[in-house]
């Protein structure tokens, strides 16, 4: 079982080395690299040792080829459709920001108990009414799903969405979710997130 | 110093507990509130204790005067203003999620490059060019900030928030910040947590 912590990290290498990449750089080293990522340098080698990929003594890595190693990795070969539940002022945020930014990787449907939302199309996603989810998700082969209801309507939706075939979650509730049958949930809390920062904003840390 | 996974707890508990005061719950036992999010009940004691409170023994804590107690440690006594740099779809959620949700803790201001946005009020927030970031944070005693802004900006306008007065920063530009003198940094990536969540839902952990 890979370390979910190699994997954000793989991710977020992806992302400094397409940088790079449109600023013209062919090589970087695995020092150049840790410190673009807040990462050390035995810890860069580390992970592109786990994609399978090595750099030169002399040049480091290449960076295309290592975009490809690792995209080989993160992605799916193929289209890995996605699920949305809620589309409040979050879900609507999320559609619009996921919106054709991972070919792959797209939401291709959304549910919302507010029946004037289905049918819908907003920001390039379909809305359906709550109790197509099981359907829909099973129809169109969908394996992840983003929660972005309320914290009371977020378990039984969850529930619904695993029982359909859904096995990773990326929790946008307020709350702690319960998934079985080694379903993988990450969560994000806004308001968990900017309360931390204000705690910390008030002390004095200089 | 405050551990930080303390205080996203605490965070955690107040929400909870203030979901068992709307269903009328009155006492809780360390092992509840445990369960419900997902410590364990010495983890939970240790962190109530943090706060100064205990419970007892044969009624457990008492909701309300916890509620009291973590909201002390928590919030601050007074307003604390955040700023919001970046009005796109992600800014623009950021706006709507927050927007009364929170009394002491309101994004009063909101910065975009885009010139057309200044002068405009989205989501109960005023908007104003990049240009008064560092005149506005000062004047409205600002010490929290918000980036929203794509990767290639999110450094420059950090520093600026951080000359400004800003002790505490959520950054949600998909790069991680460098912020000297003690100023505190929560990274939110949405992009990483979902390729996250598909490369888990590819494994089979069942």
């Amino acid at each position: 079982m890979t370390p979910h912590r190699t994997i954000a990290r793989l991710s977020l290498y992806r992302r400094l080395l397409r940088q790079a990449d449109r600023e013209g750089v062919q090589n970087l080293f695995s020092h150049e690299l840790a410190k673009m990522a807040g990462a050390t340098a035995a810890q860069v080698r580390r992970d592109i040792t786990f994609v399978g990929h090595s750099g030169s003594p002399t040049r480091g890595y290449d960076v295309r080829e290592l975009l490809d190693s690792i995209g080989t990795t993160l992605d799916a070969g193929q289209r890995q459709p996605v699920a949305l539940v809620g589309v409040g002022n979050l879900g609507r945020a999320i559609l619009a920001f996921f919106h054709g930014r991972h070919p792959n990787l797209a939401i291709v449907a959304a549910f919302d108990a507010d029946p004037h939302k289905a049918g819908r199309v907003i920001h390039g996603c379909r809305c359906y009414p709550m109790e197509q989810m099981a359907e829909v998700v099973k129809g169109e082969g969908i394996t992840v799903g983003v929660v972005a209801v309320p914290a009371e309507a977020a378990q039984q939706v969850t529930d619904t969405l695993v029982r359909a075939g859904v096995r990773g979650i990326l929790n946008f509730a307020p709350t702690p979710l319960r998934a079985s049958g080694g379903v993988f949930v990450e969560d994000i809390d806004m308001t968990m997130a900017l309360e931390k920062v204000a705690y910390f904003a008030r002390q004095d840390r200089s």
